[in-house]
């Protein structure tokens, strides 16, 4: 785990200023059916649009940018099979520079072609964690690239903060916020954005219950990161980081959410806002619902994460 | 069919201005990856986000608040179990008055319940065309319902034609303009918005091989109408109506596509863009793709009108 220093509001303010020529600024999406569903006035925050499919390109493209220009002549390296692989290739174009991504046996093709369309390499290994850390160390070690963890990374938890920001800047008076957690990048990010923008408003984790560190974290009051995930949410699978943890505790609450639940709310968003979402994002709705009384009546901002979904195969039942 | 005068330019302005209050100026997408695959610069016009999702809410609405006050208070009637129904009742229950809507056996049970939700009535007949003229025939006689054609009807024509006189608004520049064709209504319009903002550019109408009446019409000079409709463009079965020939006659071009295509399209449009679209708005992005030689280079706009689809029964082979 990094020992770098825990980014702070500053960082997320840098942040965007440094990703403004790269990053696109999302639209903000309403809908009068899914306000009267809620009870609330909800606006989302369409990072599903963002370049990449997913929020995970603000952080990576933070890191990449924030190299001194000797660091970015090494390139940079990742192991995730998932958004923020496709993200930091393409971070990475940008700059013109090198990235490598470490990706497991049994990844989804879908994803694979989509890093690789963005000029990345690809170096297999076992699906094991050990695994992966091995050959991204052996990565860093024959090509001197800078390793960018997907959610750990000061760089990457400030540029994920930056989603939040613009929401705020774009809609006036939320109280309340609601993101999806996994690692906690985007979580640490917007709880510093919150800082910055809404001091009062309440940050809200939607994390699914087949993978709930967070909430048992949170609760106990250290990382409690032995467990194996067990969700749809394949965004949502990995282990609360250290710095992620040290921004949260104190700042956030949980809502758990069955799988079932996330389905429900995917297909809703998929039939009122025509948006294409993953789980992953959807929970954020889910978690909404499940706990009305705690939304009922309040301005609540939700980032809609992403958008790669495996059309092939919906999770919903008729299908 | 009606014998009113054809609408003209002004009509179009007219409408914009009677929408205004009601209708929403829906976003305008663009994407890196789809403009590198057609070879051209293609706009998005965003009418699945519309309300009641799809354009059709415009020429409806325009036709509601057309009426006098003594002509309103008689109420409206269509028959239409798609786009058209639902985005009349919702345009009645904008001036608070009666909408009535006849709909076939068999229609689509989402497509009801859709009509349902904005408080219009429904009024069931067998799924002929002659039997649903007479129930219509029927409702008018009963209630003095005022009868709203889903393509003839000169109001809709000219509120159809805001969706194109928006984009040409938002997009400097486009010399080409792609819409698909049913009854001819969004056809029609869009023909007297370029006229409008954009005379000098080129009209392409996107019909399905299955429902080709369009192509064969204005190739032989007159209206070719007896046909039996094979396509899974829902939205594309009708038959082009009389004033929609007259004013298309001379002044489109037709692109035939193939369902295959059409549904590879939607799928490219889901993927890519993270838009749900229907299958008879993502046949203008496959009529690109089917002659690309044609818009190679071009600035071309495109119409994605509606995003009403069966979530449970997708047309893409996997699923």
């Amino acid at each position: 785990m990094s020992d770098s220093p825990l980014p702070c509001v500053d960082d997320v303010l840098a942040a965007a200023a440094r990703i403004a020529a790269h990053a696109r600024v999302t639209p903000v999406l309403r809908s009068r059916t899914l306000d009267a569903l809620t009870g609330a006035t909800v606006v989302f925050k369409a990072e599903h649009l963002q370049r990449s499919g997913a929020f995970k390109f603000r952080g990576a493209c933070n890191a990449v940018w924030a190299l001194t220009e000797a660091q970015a002549r090494r390139g940079v390296v990742t192991h995730s099979s998932g958004n923020h692989g496709a993200a930091l290739a393409l971070a990475a174009r940008t700059r013109g520079i090198a990235c490598h991504v470490v990706v497991p046996e049994g990844a989804v093709a879908a994803k694979l072609a989509n890093i690789g369309r963005h000029g990345a390499t690809l170096w297999r290994c076992d699906a094991s964690i050990a695994a992966r850390e091995a050959m991204c160390a052996q990565v860093q070690a024959e090509t001197g690239a800078i390793l960018v963890h997907p959610y750990t990374d000061p760089c990457v938890i400030a540029g994920q903060g930056t989603a939040a920001l613009e929401l705020l800047h774009a809609s006036e008076g939320l109280e309340m916020m609601v993101v999806p957690v996994g690692g906690g990048g985007l979580a640490a990010g917007t709880r510093l954005a919150l800082q910055a923008g809404a001091p009062l408003a309440e940050l809200v984790l939607a994390e699914p219950l087949g993978a709930d560190d967070t909430a048992r974290s949170l609760a106990a009051g250290e990382r409690r990161i032995d467990f194996t995930p067990h969700t749809v949410c394949d965004g949502l699978r990995g282990t609360l980081g250290a710095p992620n943890f040290a921004l949260l505790q104190g700042a956030a609450q949980v809502i758990t959410v069955a799988d079932e639940a996330t389905v429900a709310a995917m297909r809703l968003i998929w039939q009122v806002l025509k948006q294409v979402v993953e789980p992953s994002s959807a929970i954020a709705l889910a978690a909404i619902l499940a706990e009305p009384a705690r939304f009922a009546g309040k301005r609540v901002g939700v980032v809609l994460s992403g958008g790669n979904v495996d059309l092939d195969a919906l999770p919903w039942g008729a299908v």
